[in-house]
């Protein structure tokens, strides 16, 4: 991004509402969203409509971020992600796919965290086995028709904005794939002290798309980190099948995995989760998901799916390492128009 | 709709995410999501991520269904309308769109209301006069787009549900347009004793609907009934540069009007109206609209803008009397998952 472009986090939001740069702004972030909107479409997803106000079943791990909505008297949530409610049409449709705001009732003000983001998120049918390849190769697809778009109808802006346009017209599927305990092994080689188990930070981030040169998926991640519906790896049963896409600038992107279907192990995982001991706090239980539970037991359909955090891919195609640079209207504690 | 899709409305939810009648509806809802979203980009809209929790600038008429969010100690609200935070990019961009929840803290559980419903909203610089019409063409485009995409890729769950498909493939642009002091009269003349200032309620609307023989806009709403930046008709100022777009079944579907754009007018209608008084009485006030009269003042650009509810246009193309049977996930007072 343009040095000068700063304006866009010193300046007030509301003179930036009247200026070229934050149009510029805009005018990617909607190209970007338009681009994945016609991938899935290509791809033959059904839209669906899913709701924004829910129960515990709209969280995604942290439970403690949840933004609380008084429902006539009982607790509500802003929903973090539409995945259960998208894979609830699995079984019928197949495939399916949503875009709406993802809420975090995150007090952090920086350059990386907002309250609400665009999610684009899709779930579908797969094979018994290589799931996680198909899913992987729809992120790339994705991923890639966001930047063409990007770079076809928003060229103006992309210039105005000082994004290093040859670089963003050689990204070019397939991305690099490393093994989680590949990519420790990585980072440790560079410095780090990093376990199994670890959770990978900015900075861990960064240093492995500068070592790919690109967007790079972070493949098998440890199982106790992630989601609980994420499949156990069958050889490796401390892994699950997953994959973070890290995009240079921004970081994780892309959050995906293949779902559990086996209803045994499904409730285990759930039981077992920390996400269930904050939720129990909060006052819910495993009942809030009884309704998922009843749908994977009666359909155990093998299917994956991911989500794409819309800024993360602006950020990644602006080169700006601040989330608030790169968003139209950057909802955070200290800002809300 | 078929007869026994009833039960769409009396069965449990739940029960109904396995069953094929809700896929079939899922079909129909995401096929005329996609026809909206397909004309805004062929017609050079530029997609716009426009925030979920705001201050009053989200409120469309009606302060009292604003849901509240905590959001830091401070008060925030689920957004009812993008209207404004379009708007603020009206001056750089021209023509902009954009899709998402709208929130309702409606009690009532009926056929007719929804505490969520996808609202698709666009606006757009318009010649100083005319305005209207060019606005009543794209919603003619946008509308006839969204059905054909649903007659040509969800033809299959729209026989399954028994929607009258000859009729639908009959619709045709250019819609009637009648305006409200005519309609006033069509409807006394039917035994109505309706009077100037009275809003058409839903038995009005559908004898309207059933008069035109089917989509019908009512255009010139007196100013008092209607939010307070719908323009002024410059000749006869008790009325605004307003349309409403009826359908058979299920009502107003699209809410469409002229902004206004002289600053002046602008701040003495918003001085002057209920909504404004509302929002004291919840603690706000009109500073609360400063960065919107402070943009129509430096920029007085003419435009105007609608926004669509969808779940009409499905039940209208369901023939459904009852929006929770055209609903994926239809939201109320007594349903939350």
């Amino acid at each position: 991004m343009r040095a000068d472009t700063e304006r866009l986090l010193t300046g007030s939001r509301w003179d930036l509402l009247h200026e070229q740069d934050l149009a510029a702004v805009a005018r990617v972030e909607g190209a970007l969203a338009e681009g994945a909107l016609d991938s899935f479409m290509r791809s033959g997803f059904v839209h669906i409509l899913t709701p924004h106000i829910t129960k515990a079943t709209g969280a995604c791990e942290n439970i403690e971020t949840l933004f609380s909505v008084d429902y006539f008297g009982s607790p509500g949530f802003l929903v973090q992600t539409g995945q259960l409610y998208l894979e609830a049409f699995i079984p019928r449709l197949q495939r399916v796919y949503c875009m709406g705001p993802s809420f975090r009732a995150e007090p952090a003000v920086d350059a990386r965290h907002l309250t609400e983001f665009p999610l684009l998120e899709i779930e579908f049918a797969t094979p018994p086995e290589g799931g996680l390849q198909v899913l992987m190769a729809q992120i790339e697809e994705t991923v890639t028709s966001m930047l063409r778009r990007a770079l076809a109808t928003a060229r103006e802006p992309l210039e105005l904005l000082g994004a290093d346009i040859p670089s963003l017209r050689k990204v070019r599927a397939p991305f690099p794939k490393i093994p989680y305990r590949e990519a420790i092994s990585l980072l440790n080689g560079m410095g780090e002290q990093l376990r199994f188990g670890d959770d990978l930070k900015h900075p861990h981030e960064q240093k492995l798309a500068a070592h790919a040169g690109g967007p790079v998926f972070i493949t098998h991640y440890p199982k106790a980190i992630k989601f609980f519906n994420m499949r156990e790896n069958p050889d490796q049963p401390a892994v699950v099948n997953s994959a973070d896409l890290i995009l240079p600038h921004s970081g994780e992107a892309v959050g995906a995995a293949e779902r559990e279907h086996d209803y045994g192990k499904l409730l285990a995982r759930l039981q077992a989760s920390s996400m269930l001991r904050l939720l129990e706090r909060r006052g819910g239980g495993i009942e809030d998901f009884r309704w998922y539970l009843d749908l994977v037991r009666a359909h155990p359909v093998p299917h994956a799916g991911c989500g794409i955090g819309l800024n993360r891919v602006t950020q990644f195609v602006l080169g700006s390492g601040d989330i608030r640079a790169s968003t139209a209207f950057p909802l955070n504690k200290e800002f809300l128009l």
